[in-house]
């Protein structure tokens, strides 16, 4: 199709979504495991580990541990996630990549649930990180808008609201001395719909046409593989996914909070329609099948189950 | 959207698709009961039975009986399906709707597997079919395309293959003194994409802009949701579905033959972008709930997890 994008990049949440909001303890082996599978895949970033109060998630405790014993493998850039200066200097001192953003919640009561914080607070303490960055010469490129399409706490966000959120990231990120050049929009809850992703797409770019946009889609009502094509059509070329669809937010208020889009299912779409991911497919279905081994239940991947389309023409050529 | 259909019509698949794919044979009670109790969420035509040979499908033996004991419900249309002019005959004895169709498969070797019959054969017998529909006086309006987006047995299927084949069920149905208002196209194997769902409804508009489309979508790999909304986007109005996701084709060779995509999931989709369905989504979600208890087993709905936005708008509002 002439008007979707000739190439994405996909960004593996697995890891850090995916044992986050499981309830038994995951084995740092397990976890090391999961991410050296996934670095063989051709992804290119794998976000492995939270540094957050394992007060409040438990199964992020280790992460100092499973940091630590990734076998590194060059071009890959392994990530960690930190919610609170606390949390930067812990990530700081490990061996992962600290992705130096800047992250503004769009409803006030998520950003208290989620981080503990209101938005106003949370500015204040990421005027600290984004020092941080600066004395550290870091860049800061993207802004994160958490829970962008909705939320269970406070109903419909107008997009004038979200308008208003990518204005104080670029704001406050420009204070810091940095330039964003691009917007991740999340929907930890899962509110989107392709056709409000088309809507606040169309809004962010209608006002600032140079920014690129990022999409963290979760599939909570079955909707993620729509809304995900919905961005496609309207030229977003990252993407989060988890392999084989773990995860989950555990501060979403969600009953069944679900995890990401699902990596392979999603690569497969696009690979089917001629856009490239760069990924190994096959070699990412194996992931998804070890990524239920090790959680120990059925995960909502569908392609690890029905198999890619070229393993069935393979079968019709032989 | 304003380029989304204002209205969509979807029709249950899952007591029939379901039943039918289930290892376990499934007592007629409970078969029974879903149907019923899929009557009363707003759902107009609800796909009951297979009149098929029981010693190729077992789980639907007890098609008579299952059919016999619904307690049919005024204004809903409770349809059997048949494959054959024996199957058909046995419809016709039923209390249930017996739709006066013609239908064609895409491959040669699917109709072979899943009906036992060469294309050519399957066209002879229907001559039988299209006698008996117009000696009854019933209506034949819709032509069907079996596995219109590839085939899992002979690989792709090229869209000059598929309008032949639409080709075939127009002439067919004149032949037998029957004009069709539309085609319905099926993907039993999975192979739809949005992009393909694009493309190929997009070829068939330009032969026959007048024809109304359907589309029966499976699940197979992920791609459901965003290949019906692609139907969506070139204003499909008839969708099949299947509550909860229910269902499989036992003789299309996937792994993993998964059901259709799921009706609350994609009604719950369409209601939030505008699109009516006439349908009590959280109704459906019971339903589903009740399918799971039935079959035993996790089915791959999401939104009967992740519950409908409505309620979550209800919290915040309480």
């Amino acid at each position: 199709m002439s008007d979707l994008p000739k190439r994405v990049t996909i960004n593996e949440e697995g890891p850090r979504e995916g044992f986050q909001s499981e309830k038994k303890m995951i084995p740092v082996a397990d976890k090391v495991r999961l991410i050296e599978a996934l670095a063989d895949t051709g992804l290119k970033h794998i976000a492995c580990v939270s540094y957050v109060n394992p007060k409040r998630v438990p199964t992020m405790a280790d992460a100092e541990e499973v940091a630590a014993k990734i076998n590194l493998k060059p071009g890959v850039q392994y990530s960690a996630l930190w919610l609170n200066q606390q949390g930067l200097e812990r990530a700081l001192r490990g061996p992962l990549h600290v992705d130096g953003g800047v992250r503004v919640t769009a409803s006030d009561t998520f950003s208290r649930k989620n981080i503990g914080k209101s938005v106003a607070d949370a500015m204040v303490e990421q005027r600290m990180s984004l020092k941080t960055f600066k004395d550290r010469g870091m860049p800061v490129e993207w802004g994160t808008i958490l829970g962008a399409f909705g939320c269970n706490y406070e109903g419909e966000l107008s997009t004038d609201l979200i308008l208003q959120r990518v204005q104080l990231a670029l704001d406050e990120a420009e204070l810091a001395g940095f330039k964003l050049k691009g917007i991740k929009l999340t929907d930890a809850m899962g509110w989107a719909t392709p056709a409000s992703v088309e809507r606040l797409i169309g809004a962010v770019r209608s006002k600032w046409p140079d920014l690129e946009i990022s999409l963290h889609l979760h599939d909570t009502r079955g909707t993620g593989a729509a809304a995900a094509y919905a961005g496609l059509r309207m030229g977003v070329t990252k993407f989060d996914a988890s392999v084989a669809g773990l995860g989950g937010c555990p501060f979403a208020a969600t009953d069944g909070a679900a995890g990401n889009i699902c990596t392979e299912d999603f690569a497969f779409m696009c690979e089917e329609m001629g856009v490239e991911t760069g990924l190994d497919i096959e070699r990412l279905i194996d992931v998804a099948k070890l990524a239920e081994e090790i959680v120990g239940r059925p995960l909502p991947g569908h392609l690890m189950r029905g198999g890619t389309l070229n393993a069935a023409r393979r079968k019709v050529a032989a």
